[in-house]
């Protein structure tokens, strides 16, 4: 369906909504108080003006704004514009950090196309208590933002230890390693070669040394290296994705 | 010189700052207000404890705090820990974006790696006004915590057209391009080679369309794509420089 001048658009696009019910043509869909605002009052919509949504497994929709009554706004549904796509298998493994961070990186590796954010707690995390539900909408956010058609599923935070030892083995662990002597990470990732991948980067102040020897003695683990910088946790988790995207994702 | 406890440490790493001054052995270094104030007020030096610092041409130094007074703390230099190394020839060319992304990518940029940063006025550009000492903070202290031995150079803002038509033909461009015919980045980069390069990525909101054809038709430009999603200015930039360090810059 082309832009019109009915589309409800913002700086960064279309507006995408995010939304849990099934999609099929001529459904009504009344939406929740948080979306509900955010079209009534931020984006001031009308009847009749236009929206897309999608919700993970039937595509993106174009739907028209029916109803903007004072709690509800309701949506009908007019017709498929794109079928479902997902993202390639990649986790990331987080180690938990600071909350302005934390957002950011949840933001980004949605943006960068992660299937599932897991929350690693390592002897060296001072975070001790992990927001769930705020990084869901931050994931929901840069989803819809982005294009996406899928929100990338945010894994209740295990200990590191707990999540290597249940490891599936078919999943490769590209390790992040600030001691040096692993290989480049475009090369390693080649080498390696395409599987369900997941991205493991330290947290403030890295590995416990320990740690570092469990990680790397692990059969399915790739040790790889991001250049002689000291980078914080964020970046090095951003870049490791965006590697891992150019060299075995869909960027190629 | 190996870290003892004399050295002192924050969470990220032993302290490091960046001066002006020339730096050998046995010279007298009193720092300036702020950061005597960060040694006396927020680490609680104390004279006999050890910093490192660097000043962009002559490595990177071991220095004792031999002086806590009032209004100054006084270094005294013992001895180079690292001979002078820069980073590799990489320029971002960056739409400016609000404060905190803007922030935000200053000091990811400078952990990455990149030469310089040269704002660029774009069509599209909302912000009109580039806070270049603020740029020029947050990439000081990005270089001190990620062991940079130099400090991004900020330039001042020029239009995306000036700069473009006073380019040194020597420099590549990586122009990620949100059009989608472009090559795949990591590709691209391989193909091209080594050279001196910069990243451009576009404001929010994208090129104007006149904008986007002229900097494809420019001989230096080489247009790639991140992939299918839509990213922030801020995620694209960084992004893209990973992926040009990880293929052609000093993480290989």
């Amino acid at each position: 369906m082309p832009q019109d001048d009915k589309d409800l658009t913002y700086p960064g696009g279309l507006t995408r909504l995010f939304v849990d019910k099934d999609l099929s043509t001529g459904t009504d869909l009344p939406l929740p108080e948080a979306q509900t605002h955010f079209l009534a009052h931020v984006l001031r919509a009308k009847p009749g003006d236009r929206v897309r949504v999608f919700n993970g497994r039937d595509g993106e929709w174009s739907a028209e704004i029916a109803e903007v009554a004072k709690r509800t706004v309701t949506l009908r549904l007019e017709g498929q514009t794109r079928g479902q796509v997902g993202v390639p298998d990649l986790w990331l493994l987080l180690a938990p950090v600071k909350k302005t961070p934390l957002d950011y990186i949840v933001q980004k590796a949605t943006e960068l196309g992660v299937a599932r954010i897991q929350p690693v707690l390592t002897r060296r995390t001072i975070v001790d208590r992990v927001n769930s539900e705020r990084m869901t909408a931050n994931a929901v956010e840069a989803a819809e933002q982005s294009g996406r058609l899928c929100v990338p599923e945010i894994a209740p935070p295990i200990t590191l230890e707990k999540a290597l030892a249940n490891w599936s083995a078919g999943r490769r662990v590209m390790f992040c390693d600030e001691a040096g002597d692993a290989q480049p990470a475009a090369q390693a990732l080649e080498k390696a070669g395409r599987a369900p991948w997941a991205v493991l980067t330290g947290p403030e102040g890295g590995f416990d040394p320990a740690e570092r020897d469990m990680i790397r003695a692990l059969k399915f683990t790739v040790p790889v290296t991001l250049g002689p910088r000291i980078m914080r946790a964020d970046t090095a988790a951003l870049a490791a994705i965006a590697i891992w995207q150019a060299t075995l994702g869909d960027w190629g």
